[in-house]
């Protein structure tokens, strides 16, 4: 297994080795990916009764970012315009047209945190040294090793029917969850995706939310949802995990136990209020995140089939 | 309905008019996606067979442009990496995070474009005014109004099996389009995603092509592909028709007549070699352009569902 | 001279056209720099006295933008550093090096503002067309046409002695900027670069600012001005003038009546305060703003010699 | 002294230690411009003779980069320009504006490195380590530590009279510079800026060069340069020095001498062309670095005052 330079023998032994490590292999890349195929794939299609499609993507608004220190805002730049054939460029060949750029925080955006996005002791998932992430990008785990994601998608919306959305940084404990999946009805399965909704998003679009502080599940999720082999853990909120957390030594539990410990991808600022005013629990799930080559996450356009 | 207030009357007269426009409404700005819906969502639903995916995206590769004059490569930037960790900074709260930011032109990757991306005599599809297009973004027609597609998709190849790739500027005409799409069995119908391929991708990626020349559709399947009533017209070049077209009074005739006349979109820039060497020609597809408010192209990443 | 296609001929005539267009040639695109030669240079190298230079430029600090809407921040982007090395990266050739890319609003740091800034009915200075200045940037008047600012500089301290800055959006007239200047005992040249001190640059370091409001000279102050024949006209706030403007018709009065109507470049953004405080009204002014291509505005790094 | 945290005690030592290091202490970050003060700019102003002056800034042009691997093109978008107005966006307040936003590689355009650019057994000028440099930029010796430099220019042309340029990566050694340097009858001071002229940027704005190719000086140059104690070495190619360098060793062994020992300031990708017409050997040399925070470079527009 590779090594980071800085990472002691005594780090890495068995009694720090995620359970989720070398399930498919020490090379392995693709994590929780695995549990994908055909048996996730049928289970999922199985969902779709009404025949309708409903995206899971928030809109990218240029000047518009989420707060998060250090991240740039989305830009969006005309390279060609109509205003430039109005001003006199003319129509040449019969035609006109418009071009432009984009610039995108991946983590800004609806996204997949690539598995190279959080490790601890120097370790991403797998054992991945943290050491192949450089300003060249990532060259173990990048976003570009996922593929796409088609598989029962599970939603549990969080919050309550008299509220718009969980205040501050309200976590959400394993009880709870457990408790609001059983009103569904349904049973996780591997390899399926689990979305839960804390409507940060609509607080956020509506210029509700605090700068670094946001509501979602509690540490006390780690253990029962690492048994659940879920592919995706989703949400509508920066990190899924309520910020700040309630583990004193750890800010980002989940993200250590589900994406490092068992390459589970995150899926975050997901638009879930359409999805959850339908009623449905239970539907198509169809995701692929933009292969940028080396990238530690990636914008994607989930999709629900219902 | 909007007026370019440099287009006379007798240039939008009934003459001058697509039959396309109207159909769906004056202020329609959806297009073709509007025979989008359960028929065509279980159409293609019933192609599934296998259980499995694949991924019709190209990867984004920083520095690697198609080549397109005016447009900017694609580039990747690391906000934070694992090399800042190895130079000191501290892991903290027990974790440490790496992240990024991309920036890329929307026509340089897998991308659908937007009604906004052409028009003529200043007018875009169902009548919008081209000035609508300005610095700030489509204020019409931005490609954030398209929504997903979940439809049946139907692959053409137009790839003789001698060849990797269809040399130069080759242009397939409408004949032959139809007799390809014989050999496959399959009647268009209405919503359905047509992809067709000409290996252009992969001779770019093993640096095989002339700039701005690229094989593709001819100007005479103007006709015949919108009576079809296509959803998406994709194809694996950059322009899904060749270039230079064979018309001489426009350079890209089927632009024109479909996306401008019909609200069809187009997905160009697509990976569809691995789709060709599984020997199917039907498949549910799945597509979610990323919603940029204002963008005239997006950047997606479809998913056939074999 | 070029006409933009919207402006009719009665808002180009006689009784609309600035008295300084035409001056140096209905093809100028230099404006007030051509006042600029010889006799200026050799009254600025008169100043130097003391044998020491102070940079006027602010600091451009990533990711801390000054407020203007619809103008990102000022990015910087690593594409090497130490951490790449530190993380594994080995040096080659026996060395090792750090790489970066910067993305500036040229309005957002200190900066010459081209003649192609601003405009009214159309018209630029000298009668340029806006047409001109496009997605693809400015065919006329583009930054890159000005060259070096060799001068003498005159500063006047608009902060009185008690005060760390001027509030709001104070407005300084004509009366007391004359009589502010009269204090230095300097009389002001053809040729001059004048520069005004606020304290704006200081308050908004210091996160005083509200956003789009800044103190600056009056509306007042145009007539003046203008008869004082001067190449540059900088300060140390966002637009030289105060805003909002007193003038109830228009909000950039002195940018249309000097940089409009004379071709004065305007300096914005300086960092003034290490000037005031040497006590020295005149030195030798030395400015060479980015030439970049096209550009509306442009970078500039101007030092004081004293 | 601070110590990366890879480099071991032996690496270090006295041995290892450049003579330069620790002149102006260690905690110095400003290196060879701690030369700068009264003297030589008074040397400087001493060569002015004519009161004119010359840009030695090559033009910024979007899309048109130096061919450097991993480095982007400089890029120009625009914000706003005259194409909105013609296309329908009202003046309002009696005037309109053109804005823009330019991104640029910082050693892809007319730049002093900073002392933070380049660095050998992971200790940069004066032993501050390699490590103060990760994707949050330059915590030492960032280009904004730099500030205005003042003093005498001295330039030295290396093209023959019956050339255009030096050819290929051909390397002018210490002999046939002080041969040339003679010729012009001065004799550096303490301070000065020596810039020599390879002609390489005439040849690449005629798309003559090949890429990672350029003449300059050789090696050998190292000792003699580092006894001239000047401020600034600058040429008109990539690098100063010429690549590859005629040391098996080291391909930068003149920035490793003199940048790194010294804290010798390169300037490099100069516009050189018009200043060696003009026949000077001397004269005022004005130039102020973009101080961006934490920059490992800085765009500079240098001023000849002859």
């Amino acid at each position: 297994m590779p090594q980071a330079t800085s990472v002691s023998a005594s780090q890495n032994n068995a009694a720090h080795r995620p359970a989720g490590w070398g399930r498919w292999g020490d090379d392995d890349e693709r994590g929780a990916l695995n549990t994908l195929g055909p048996a996730a794939l049928t289970r999922g299609m199985a969902c779709v009764t009404e025949g309708r499609s409903l995206s899971l993507t928030a809109p990218v608004v240029p000047g518009r970012g989420t707060g998060a220190v250090g991240r740039p805002d989305p830009a969006h730049f005309m390279l060609r315009d109509g205003g430039d054939y109005a001003a006199g460029h003319p129509e040449r060949g019969g035609f006109a047209f418009a071009d432009d750029v984009i610039q995108i925080p991946t983590h800004g955006v609806t996204h997949f945190d690539a598995l190279s996005h959080v490790w601890r002791d120097g370790l991403m998932y797998n054992g991945h040294p943290a050491s192949a992430v450089s300003s060249r990008g990532a060259r173990r785990l990048g976003i570009e090793t996922a593929g796409p994601v088609v598989t029962r998608g599970v939603l549990v919306d969080l919050v309550p029917a008299a509220a718009s959305w969980l205040p501050g940084s309200t976590s959400v404990g394993v009880d709870e969850l457990r408790a609001l999946l059983d009103r569904t009805g349904v049973t996780l399965e591997s390899g399926d995706a689990l979305l839960v909704r804390t409507g940060w998003l609509e607080a956020w679009q509506q210029g509700q939310n605090t700068d670094g502080v946001w509501p979602g599940l509690d540490a006390d999720c780690a253990e029962w949802l690492s048994e659940q082999d879920l592919s995706v853990l989703g949400a509508d909120n920066i990190g899924v995990e309520a910020y700040p957390s309630s583990d004193p030594e750890c800010q980002v539990p989940l993200h250590l136990a589900l994406l490092r410990g068992h390459g589970v991808f995150f899926c975050e600022l997901m638009a879930l209020a359409e999805l959850a005013a339908s009623g449905r629990s239970t539907f198509l799930f169809v995701a692929n995140p933009l292969p940028v080559a080396g990238g530690v996450g990636g914008p994607v356009c989930p999709v629900a089939i219902l």
